[in-house]
């Protein structure tokens, strides 16, 4: 942990001339209004006026430094600003660092992301970069702003507005910096930096990231993720930030914009789901859009829940219909709302007239000053570990500031939906946010954000660390059939039904005669990975004469080699596996079996290594989890169980280089035998150089 | 259609009294300001400055009026607000009605929604109400908002900062009621008119959406929906409605609510699923949840699209970023956003730089004077029906609003997203909205108010009023076995495999050779309604021997009538059904088969009568909807032949009084032969009777 650390911090110092520069040199300065240079150097107005040191280059205008070397000789010049085209810049950008200047920023476009020329201009600022060690955000981004320092390095008109606040936004266009800058703004957060990464040829989100593990104006980071260029270093960067700070991100991608994404920054959109997984797996909080980012990560810059593992919400609401909209919700992100104890639920009945709902949610009707306490007796509640509150503004009724604030349980926090219109309501909701409750305008706001409180208090309450499990086979190589896989899967502690290897007919016949009817006859080829696609799979066999009717037709396909396999029980069938994702490496993912679950894509995913108890927690993400939980007088799941196997089978991959994939389809659940494996393939390189189809 | 007309304008009549008042009095009103009857007239002082009479009513209070009676004599009462407590309320009320009094409110609780005496108080409220004719708005409800005529009859403070606007609320709570006009009035639209319903002892959502389409102030209605006491009636007056203003429903209770919920209104909550396809096919535009209510509600007050079944969506960004959330979120919705036309790719090529992404997304990269011309471009283009648009505000390039004005193609309706904070921004978005352009704050709120303009244009072009179809049997009674059920079927023409009622074993062997294997031999009796788990499906029979065997397990299981039917090609599985729904009446379903659908809730509802072509809508509302599209290979689903099938269903149970339930599962979906009905169960009244146990 120290070394991580003390990394950390020698990274945070490599970003102070980017992000509070000394001085800064705006270079293809303009006088004309239009232009980029004229209007960067207006929003940086502020920080000349705040004493900071801003000088206009533009070799063609006689009022202006000639050169950025001219402009650093006269005092400081940390960060240069660079407008000129796209063709000028490599060489501007080794002037630049040539004047000895830490950091520069291209805004404009006309790299990567628009193709032709572009890509040569974009690897040649790549070389300056490499060369120089002069640290470069762009190309390809509207900037940064940094209102603490009053840098506000963005051509965005009224940028100005965006306060100054705790949440820094990290995020892959310069747009949707802007666009959430202006949204933290409005939702009474601010900003404390707030940085668009464009083409991300030299700062990246985890250079971002670790700079704000140690930025003392920071308390929460919004991270929006359009694409991902080093799995594992994003992942190790939020790793290490959520450790001191709450990261709630959202993940662009969900359905197919690919196209349009290509051509905005020169880089094919990433597996949505994965990398949701991943950051959440690093102890991110993450989030489906833009409004709930806003919602949660502005929760988390002022409060945070204790690390718990199944956090629960009490719900407090002065107006009945505005708390069936908020239990709704919550119920929606399976938000646990515990009844509450008998004793909270006595001192409830002392505080609250009789005729009102006290059970969780508590419905105080028209609320007086036994708010405070009814808030404090839900807050201390020993299931609750977050309060979710809603209340129309009604100032003649109680002070809802002193109340929220007076009934806040220690160690709990709060969020505080407070329903008004104008400035009144604005300045209460200033000031609950002051004390450090969370706010929000309606119920899906609070739901919102409680959600993201709840999400956070998971995260921390796992190790996110995990050891590498011992104790899997090493050196695994070269092909598998599914009865050397399965061998292997039992060799895992994985069971699979009873079975015989048959090279010949008399062994299939004393292998039937062994297990008994009824017996699965399948192919035995490991270069056959669609077994009943391939007519090579014969169940319920029960006679000499059926299996003697299945090997015919097996051996009139060409298939010589045949696995007998007793027959499984029914069950519900599930799909795990382990394979390595060509961004973030290994990952196992689980789902439910049959195409419907497949149609619906309906899996949870995890990076590898991960502890069996984290891979526990995988069945209950799936939609269809109801399946694994006793539906219809059906087997209920031993999630310590599927978890076991699940983190072994990522195990497996990590200790074995050239194994490629490895997948138990179906593993299915019995009632009486637990998980049984009935098909498992595994690959290896040399299986897929043999398989190209794959 | 004409006497449809005639009824809502006199039920519009209906209403005067209560919401455009002549004089109001406020029986109960009180001197201390903590009290209800306090607030209440301090609502209403904006009321009493603006003309309006204004007569406090108090017994025991020499400064007012002693009665009622005694204020109606020196000038009109139309409106009372009863504040008293519960048990004084019949007989205030009965009071005002006797002294000419048209209307009133009742704004406290201890009503049914508390349960003891409470519901006796409700029932002599009801009896006023009907002996009287008065209209009873409540109890238990914060009461209603009218900004243009002045009356704010609330008791929650800050209700006079709601400004006028052009949407109507008509919310199940008070308490909702004015959270919603708070948010529309931070949005700028405010509102017409904003009621509450509370109990709904007399005044329900029917009685104000009839009163709605004659308001001249409404030109889009929000509907909060907690319960359904008359299907029919609201469906009836929805459809009334959205044929002249569009109509945005949010139905509580997609998750267990229920306990909650009837503490709070005392009555149960109706069906999610149900409710919500009820109010989509009477017209209305069905959100998530309150912001996508604010978003939508507000869009649709401002612009609507011209009727069309299938809108394609064209997108303008001035920033990718957000233009990629956009999509994504549009994509989420299942909104098209079509390839542009050659001619509106050539146009824009002119007018935009080479760079920029233009195949809709159209990315115009930082917008300039040509934006108008790109917008209309877009508008233009054959295949968009409505244009999302984002931009960050920045004068000094564009003047966005006046672009959008300029840029509006006719009869296509426009959402500007305009990312910025600050007074500016509000008065441009407020600028926008009053030249009839949505607006939204955030990408997600474009793309919320677009997916309302797209549903709100596919309702309108579909026909809302069915005629019911003729040709399917009347006069259904008694029990059917599965033949008999399938006999029907086929009479509907419903295609169901070649099969034969066996009553000996004879004949269950002539059918065997008659048919050819493989056959299914299942049990016969109509008094069994799952055969499977009674022992009562043998699959796959081929031989007289295999026939023998099944049958001597069925005889042994107590059953000696059988059906011998041919086996069904694979395909995939839907289950097709119509029954009764105890709130909406007649109603058909369709789900996928299988237990993962079953788990996951994934079901299609609509009201009987419907149109075979508004059934063939509704595969695509699946979540697996991709199952029926030839997945991987498998069949491909012939909507229009479903449709008919789903339809009649409908038929049926509407021409069969004494049905009960109909349902088709599974209907499995077969490449060469359609859909093929493999099991069908129809209930009478009498089935039921005979089955206490379903």
């Amino acid at each position: 942990m120290t070394a991580t650390l003390a990394t950390t911090a020698s990274t945070g110092t490599a970003l102070r001339p980017l992000f509070a520069p000394r001085g800064i040199a705006v270079i293809g300065a303009s006088r004309n209004p239009g232009k980029l240079g004229a209007a960067l150097a207006r929003s940086l107005e502020g920080y000349a006026a705040a004493g900071g040191r801003l000088a206009l280059v533009n070799g063609r205008d006689e009022t202006m430094y000639r050169s950025v070397a001219e402009a650093a000789k006269d005092g400081p010049v940390d960060l240069a600003m660079i407008c000129v085209p796209a063709p000028a810049c490599p060489g501007v950008l080794a002037e630049a660092a040539e004047a000895g200047v830490g950091a520069a920023i291209i805004s404009g476009g006309g790299f990567a992301e628009a193709g032709g020329p572009g890509v040569e201009y974009q690897r040649e600022l790549e070389n300056v970069v490499a060369a120089s060690g002069i640290r470069l955000l762009g190309p390809n981004t509207s900037g940064f702003l940094a209102p603490h320092a009053g840098v506000t390095a963005s051509f965005v008109p009224g940028v100005a507005r965006v306060r100054p606040g705790r949440v820094a936004v990290v995020a892959a266009s310069g747009g949707v910096n802007h666009a959430l800058a202006f949204l933290l703004t409005d939702a009474g957060h601010g900003v404390s930096l707030a940085v668009g990464l464009g083409n991300g040829v030299d700062v990246t989100a985890p250079d971002v990231l670790d700079h704000l593990a140690d930025d003392p104006h920071t308390t929460a980071v919004a991270l929006h993720i359009e694409s991902v260029a080093d799995g594992p270093r994003l992942v190790e960067s939020v790793r290490r930030l959520t450790a001191r700070r709450p990261v709630v991100a959202l993940v662009v991608g969900r359905h197919d914009v690919g196209a349009f994404a290509a051509s905005h920054t020169g880089a094919l959109a990433t597996s949505w789901r994965t990398t949701r997984a991943a950051l959440a797996q690093a102890g991110a909080v993450v989030v489906d859009d833009e409004r709930e980012l806003v919602d949660a990560v502005g929760a988390l810059s002022v409060t945070r829940a204790r690390p718990c593992a199944d956090p629960g919400v009490g719900v407090v609401t002065a107006q009945a219909g505005p708390g069936l909209l908020l239990l709704d919700d919550l119920r929606g992100r399976k938000a646990p709302v515990p009844e509450l104890t008998d004793v909270s639920l006595r001192r409830l009945s002392e505080l609250l007239p009789p005729l009102t709902y006290q059970r969780n949610p508590v419905d105080t009707g028209r609320p007086g000053p036994e708010l405070a306490q009814v808030l404090s007796t839900v807050g201390a509640d020993p299931g609750v570990d977050a309060v979710a509150a809603y209340a129309l503004y009604e100032p003649d009724a109680v002070d809802v500031v002193d109340a929220a604030v007076q009934g806040r349980a220690d160690g709990v926090p709060m969020v505080m939906g407070l329903g008004g219109s104008g400035e009144e309501v604005t300045a209460a909701r200033r000031a609950l946010l002051d004390a450090g409750i969370a706010v929000a305008a309606d119920p899906r706001g609070v739901a919102a954000a409680t959600g993201a409180l709840l999400a956070d208090a998971r995260a921390r309450a796992r190790d996110t660390v995990p050891a590498r499990a011992s104790g899997v086979p090493a050196g695994i190589t070269g092909s598998h059939d599914e009865d050397q896989a399965k061998a292997l899967l039992g060799r895992l502690g994985v069971t699979t039904p009873p079975r015989r290897a048959c090279d010949d007919r008399a062994a299939a016949h004393a292998a039937l005669a062994e297990l008994g009817g009824p017996v699965a006859v399948k192919l035995l080829d490991a270069t056959v990975l669609h077994k009943t696609e391939a007519g090579g799979v014969h169940l319920g066999i029960r006679t000499p004469a059926e299996l003697d009717a299945a090997l015919d037709a097996l051996e009139a396909n060409g298939f010589r080699r045949w696995l007998v396999e007793a027959m499984a029980p029914s069950g519900v069938d599930l799909v795990v596996g382990a394979r390595r994702d060509p961004v973030f490496g290994p990952v196992v993912l689980l789902g439910l079996g049959g195409t419907t679950a497949e149609a619906l894509a309906d899996v949870s995913i995890r990076l590898a290594p991960l502890t069996p108890e984290e891979a526990a927690v995988m069945p209950s993400e799936l939609a269809g989890h109801a399946l694994l939980n006793g539906w219809r007088g059906g087997p209920v799941l031993d999630s310590g169980e599927l978890g076991r196997l699940v983190a072994t089978l990522g195990d497996l991959l990590l200790a074995n280089p050239s194994l490629a994939e490895v997948e138990v389809n179906p593993l299915r659940l019995t009632a009486q035998g637990g998980l049984v494996a009935l098909d498992a393939v595994i690959l290896t390189k040399e299986t897929d150089d043999a398989q190209p189809d794959l």
